[in-house]
């Protein structure tokens, strides 16, 4: 079912700050920065290898990823797989046992589509499925 | 320096339970389970792409990871990349000011080396490097 990891997502206080950081000590620079529409968050990825590390930044004092960092601080916050066909596999995750955030996929970066599985059936870990637009070499 | 990213670290309560709640839901297998010798921890890893999902239990009370998990609850612990020349990164990274907790790489898993990155110089975030055994395929 999960082909690869697309990304590890960090959630962090200020984009700019992180981004010039991991830059600096790891020598990786940005290769796409976008702001998702609805969810008052804006995202920067860096390359390593084939996946990627994923800075987020809610820019709305009401957005979840500002509010985990105000209770929990910068850290760590999911890992996201991707996947050949995400209603596929939103279907076989459900039938082998798990539970999902978002039952039918929604919009993410770079016109993808994803969705999250719940942590109460995923050992408390947040996992996010990721279908990447066919037409792109990734 | 950074290659690609060699795994990603879980820090569990129980490596058992989460080993099987991870390949129930996602049909993936582990690839390798291991007593780090003098680290009490037991690491088993379960390969996802060219990358890995590390799951690590804390194995007596003293243990950095169980106290981890006593705090925090389990979650995502830190990042590791994949180095070729461990001695080189360490360098490289307190060249371009970072700190390490490994100043000289210790044993890692499988024969590798491995060195941490001080979080208080990565953005509070735990990043490790590892610099696997040359006449693996990895």
């Amino acid at each position: 079912m999960i082909d690869k990891v697309d990304h590890i997502a960090i959630a962090v206080e200020n984009l700019d700050e992180s981004l010039a950081n991991f830059e600096k000590l790891f020598g990786a620079t940005v290769e796409h920065r976008e702001e998702i529409a609805g969810y008052n968050v804006e995202v920067a990825t860096v390359r390593v290898g084939n996946t990627c590390i994923e800075f987020v930044e809610g820019k709305t004092p009401d957005s979840p990823t500002r509010k985990y960092v105000e209770k929990k601080g910068q850290g760590i916050h999911h890992i996201a797989f991707e996947v050949n066909d995400i209603n596929a596999a939103i279907a076989e995750l459900v039938a082998n046992g798990g539970e999902m955030i978002d039952k039918t996929p929604r919009a993410g970066k770079d016109n993808s589509k994803v969705a999250f599985v719940h942590p109460k059936s995923s050992g408390k870990i947040l996992y996010e499925l990721v279908e990447n637009k066919k037409d792109r070499d990734v």
